[in-house]
């Protein structure tokens, strides 16, 4: 049962269940007999990790660059030191953790995520994949064992809002970027130079393909569907497509008292069919695809004015750039209509933010899946509706993505969770997935 | 033909053209031959008013209490004090010209209406019942005309924001309302003493039922009935009842890219739900009523958010506050159905900007109705969805009110335009009503 037979963009496929009950598959036990990551270890560090930048609304805000950032690094630097690592940063702002591997001659396999928040974001979100990359170097230390290649752990910078430090890793951080504010109110050159970086020096971060024998991002799925489903692992088919337009509806404004209703060129009623057609449109296809209006404003903004000029977002996205295409070209057939239909005009203007799907390597897909079976976990292969780390790594190296399950599907927000087992399982199969690269599953 | 039987809250009910060809009845003839407003003049002197406070975007904002304001009404008490009237200004900052009666034991016969404007508003609206009182009296001494009642052309102050110089003149400007901050950014308070008013001698405005023999106002339509039916005269069946709610979507907030679109709880797509049931609700039954959802706000607010809140107004307009009510139960019957279907919670809160309806004296409208068909001139009976210092009034005098039509229905906007003929029509009903009721048509 090979997982080469999934398409990108395809609607979710369960892979069942090969193991018996959940014990080693004969295979495994040979080779690694009993490696399994510590879940309540994950869970006190990954809580420990949260007491910088706690939020007193709940959960944290850990804005990249902001002295709780620089706290929570200095904590993860020792966790790493400690489980043997040799530490530095690159000027990217990464933090890199190596173990050397008996052929050193060989490139390394990378693995890591971010630990930067939202604003009174979660104690999950990236976290979950640093702690886990930890994990895995503390449990192969701890039973003595030696890769052939050279292990890093990756601590990318920046994560939340652009990607910063795995752009700086792949040689994309681009001079306009550095000139970015971000959200701790630092721009980006100045936020790396805080970190440790050297937004000067950038050059000496990029890795060249091939210099990166796989990357793997451990990472919880931020959505529903292992938990809905009850599954365990989820196998990322690659990273979602976005497209984003500001749309803008001129109507006319009036007085609300004066002008009868059939008289009425109302913008925010016509927004109303809007966001319903974006709703009605998405949802009429098979598939992962999402669609959503998440930002609005109605002017004058006035409960006795006839709103004359809404704005508003509209964000597709999907695995397949096609299909984000044809759902786009029936939202703007179904605004045609609204248009004739309410005398309004409506336009859509592409925004920038627009990032094309990402597919992960299709055989990374397979040796995660295969751990997955050797260790009895049941599987989804399913999209990433999130940005990660990993769409800029899959530039440079095979690449790929392991999900857990989010209890509720809630993710940027302080109700975020994920289940000790869970932890377990994760960092367990990034640890087979690891070893069997390092045992030449990936020529 | 009586217009006695028009309900409150009727439909729109066309009375039908009674006169000849324009041509005036012997009735009418006979009593006040050819006494006919200037619509040039009127024009002229709107356009000169329009200086004071002209906005550099078109329009004017000559806002209550501002410079403008102040400049606005000593243009305007030069035109009555050349038109021959004595002129005050009371403690409420209302400015009253009188012209004497020849039986000056009779109560006044007021009309008039307000200068101030809304920001970047139109050039007609309040200024034409001012103008038009003005014309009347002008019209009135050159032909000779000594009316048995005093006549006092009121300029109300402040009428935008809160019919505060009416309020005033009727005893019911309290102290709170005193200190309300108004969009010059003086309070009441200081806005009226800045325009010659004393806001520590108020009673003194106030006057009592039984005091003013019958209050008229001639005001823009501002709405599109009137030009859409090709009628000239509005006959005011009263002022719409407001009622106002806070509405609030309770859903929850997500990440866009990673919540499947059966999971969500969007409280903006149960918005958009909302606002199309709101307008489906209002048009679903006969009449004028209006529905209007004239401010949202979403949150978080970003493009890859799902929103978790949405806040916005809702306001019900209607001759009849059962009416009102009706239409608002099966409001909230629709949100019972879009919580159970969306997964979220809304609520109404009732706003204290609420306003009763006020209807119009049914005498004062038949006399408005009868002169309109001696003068050869179609009129409608309409509610007016605007508020109006009319409805201050209403509540201490006869009270009435002319219509003239809005072209396009356009107002509080610098394209606010009523065609010169109008404010003739208008001016001339106006006119013979007052000469009307001074010879006892309101005993």
């Amino acid at each position: 049962m090979s997982i080469r037979s999934f398409q990108l963009g395809s609607v979710l496929v369960l892979v069942a269940l090969m193991g018996r009950g959940g014990a080693l598959s004969p295979a495994l036990q040979a080779q690694t007999p009993m490696l399994r990551a510590n879940g309540a270890r994950m869970e006190e560090r990954i809580l420990r990790l949260a007491e910088f930048g706690r939020d007193p609304r709940g959960g944290v805000s850990r804005l990249a660059f902001s002295e709780a950032d620089l706290q929570g690094r200095a904590y993860i630097i020792a966790l790493m030191r400690q489980a043997g690592l040799t530490v530095r940063v690159d000027p990217g702002g990464n933090i890199i953790g190596r173990r050397e591997g008996r052929e050193p001659h060989l490139p390394p396999i990378v693995f890591g995520s971010h630990i930067d928040s939202v604003p009174n974001g979660g104690r999950y979100d990236g976290v979950v994949g640093v702690i886990g990359a930890i994990e895995v170097i503390e449990v192969l230390s701890a039973h003595g064992v030696r890769t052939r290649h050279p292990l890093e752990v990756v601590v990318f910078a920046a994560e939340e809002g652009g990607l910063f430090g795995s752009r700086a890793m792949i040689g994309a951080l681009t001079p306009e970027a550095l000139q970015i504010v971000s959200q701790s109110g630092k721009t980006v050159r100045e936020g790396l130079r805080a970190i440790g970086g050297d937004p000067d020096r950038l050059a000496e971060a990029a890795r060249r393909p091939g210099e990166i024998k796989a990357f793997l991002e451990l990472h919880v799925e931020q959505g529903g569907t292992l938990e809905a489903e009850g599954v365990p692992i989820g196998v990322v088919e690659g990273i979602v497509g976005i497209n984003r337009w500001d749309v803008i509806i001129e109507g006319f404004a009036n007085h609300a008292g004066t002008t009868p209703m059939n008289q009425r060129r109302d913008a925010l009623v016509a927004a109303a069919e809007l966001i319903l057609a974006v709703n009605r449109v998405v949802m009429s296809v098979p598939g992962r695809q999402v669609g959503t209006v998440g930002r609005i404003t109605a002017e004058p903004g006035a409960p006795n004015v006839i709103p004359g000029r809404v704005q508003m977002s509209l964000e597709l996205r999907d695995l397949s750039a096609e299909k984000i295409a044809q759902l786009f070209e029936r939202i703007r057939d179904e605004a045609r209509a609204i248009e004739q239909r309410r005398g309004v005009t409506i336009t859509f203007t592409p925004i920038a933010a627009t990032a094309v799907p990402i597919p992960t390597d299709a055989r990374v897909r397979e040796l995660i899946a295969e751990v997955a079976r050797e260790l009895g976990l049941r599987f989804l292969v399913l999209p990433s509706g999130a940005g990660h780390d990993a769409q800029n790594m899959a530039r440079i190296a095979p690449t790929g993505m392991i999900f857990i399950p989010s209890v509720g599907g809630i993710s940027h927000s302080p109700r975020e969770y994920t289940r000790p087992e869970d932890l377990a399982n994760g960092a367990t199969v990034l640890l087979h997935t690891i070893l069997k690269i390092d045992r030449g599953a990936l020529p």
